[in-house]
């Protein structure tokens, strides 16, 4: 008997051709749904959200129940792993993330401590409470950030366009950002093994700021890492996404992660000239979602198009804006539904 | 007689074959230098500097003083173009540039003017008077923005990191779109081709948010006004400079600009590939000016080795970042000019 009434993901992360791509969305539990703001406002922020694992498994199924993804993601944010290594962060209203203290020196990085995952129990028990009111209808993704991205929140302490900063470090104190980087990667597999004996039937790792780098920063202070990491957790089956990361894309293909999701400016043929049987993810632009719904149902039966001739997870190519309309989100996930292979 | 007593670049953005590569540095008059920020400080704004001739050509001259570059570019501002055409632009300090008014639909842009360019007189004078003050030491760059970044900014109204609301036009108005465009390409025409009769000895157009597009959309909102621009201007040399936009170079590539600039993420020896007689600028990271003197020497000779085998006008990858040491930039500078072909 099948684990899940729908495990279309898992049998397409693991390369096996199914009848139809299936489809989940980044940022699919969050502000385009009503239901999900309507539990927003009763609390304090969005980090009681993150570490309340009811409320976290209430907005995790929202999207199952009102969308109808293939799969539920986790609700929570990949900068619980700095906060468990010591630098608590905040979530500000209109301005994102922010740390108050970050990583000025190798003192600052001599004071971390590498976590062992029990810091996050909060996140394990939301992800056992989903799988819970789930009832085996769809798989849970886990997930974590990438150690490049949240060495760059940890230096920088806030987002930015260029990351100068963070940037800054890999040129000149390349021993201290490995250093860094080495504790942000093992603090990572410890949390996502417990993420996966919790119950998650796959994950993923985003590395957001990628983009920001080159072909030979990616390769000497990100790809051993992001490595490191698949090899570790290969329980289940991995997907990376390194958003903007073109000049990476050659590495993250031979790299030892099941799927390689894709944004929007990346072509799904070049990928497959590189490898024809790596899963691939990805990769609608979400600002199609704005267009008109004939707009939206031709685009991403074009999408579906480009993909064609390998094993493909439906995505947008970036997370869903937030002032997107739902019923927008839900045309493109029933157009998907619709196709078959 | 050559027209100036350094005109490495002019020939070289021709595509002739020179001793070594010439260079500039993107945002090379501004606050790197402490002379800059003595003219800056006795004055209201950012914007008075770029209005008044005297104290623009004053900071355009001032790196060819002091870092020895082989080109000076004009102290000035792409929203200049949006303010001719009737939305007036602010620039907060610490904030960065800041539209009262925006684009919000069709009835705005029927309010819209076509800039016929004598509305930037100032940026002429200015030009004059650096050429004057300059005396035929090194040419003068112009420059503008491309008609997409431009109208990022006129629908924004600010930056972003992703600039959603910009592509969302493309998406939902693309026959809006077109018309802003065409508008916004008109007034860049007329205004450059006034800027080449102030002096301008060549001139570079910045397409800064590029990389939030894709090939597709590149093809059509970009491309075409691009290639008109530099149809249209075609007296004196021509930069495109299209940063991200690594889905784009193979069009920006056989555009019919003379050179093209390449982002610290893109790579010389792939773009030689596509056409080896294309001149190419760049690429340094501008992070890496942040490093030790060593290194600095070290990358950017290995820079200039990636250039080999075709004309090359060196550069940073982007705009030197406001903090680097001037010295830095500087000793950038007098490695290539140590270097020869």
């Amino acid at each position: 008997m099948a684990e899940f009434q729908n495990d279309l993901l898992v049998h397409t992360a693991r390369g096996e051709k199914c009848e139809r791509s299936p489809v989940w969305v980044m940022r699919q539990a969050g502000r385009i749904l009503p239901e999900y703001r309507e539990v927003r406002k009763s609390l304090s922020g969005f980090k009681e959200l993150v570490e309340t694992p009811d409320l976290a498994a209430e907005v995790t199924v929202q999207p199952v129940d009102i969308l109808g993804v293939d799969a539920a993601i986790i609700f929570s944010d990949i900068l619980v792993i700095p906060e468990a290594m010591g630098l608590t962060y905040e979530m500000k209203e209109g301005f994102g993330p922010f740390f108050p203290r970050t990583i000025k020196g190798k003192a600052d990085i001599d004071q971390l401590r590498t976590a062992d995952g029990s810091e996050l129990r909060y996140v394990y028990d939301a992800i056992s409470e989903t799988r819970k009111r789930l009832n085996g209808r769809v798989p849970v993704i886990g997930f974590a950030g990438a150690p490049f991205t949240i060495l760059c929140y940890m230096i920088e302490g806030q987002g930015s366009k260029t990351f100068s900063n963070a940037r800054r470090w890999l040129h000149s104190r390349p021993a201290e950002s490995h250093q860094l980087l080495e504790m942000i990667t093992e603090s990572t597999i410890n949390y996502l093994k417990l993420q996966v004996e919790a119950g998650v039937s796959l994950y993923q790792v985003f590395d957001s700021w990628a983009g920001v780098l080159s072909e030979s920063l990616y390769r000497e202070f990100c790809m051993p890492y992001l490595n490191r990491i698949a090899q570790e957790i290969n329980e289940v089956p991995s997907i990376v996404f390194a958003k903007g990361a073109h000049f990476a894309m050659e590495d993250l293909m031979k790299s030892e992660f099941n799927a390689v999701g894709l944004d929007w400016t990346m072509k799904p043929e070049d990928m497959r000239q590189l490898d024809s049987e790596k899963v691939l993810q990805g990769n609608l632009d979400p600002c199609l979602l704005y267009a008109n719904d004939d707009e939206i149902v031709n685009k991403t039966n074009e999408m579906l198009n480009s993909f064609s001739g390998g094993a493909h997870i439906a995505n947008l190519g970036h997370g869903v804006y937030p002032d997107t309309e739902w019923q927008k989100v839900k045309l493109f996930i029933d157009t998907i539904k619709n196709s078959s292979n």
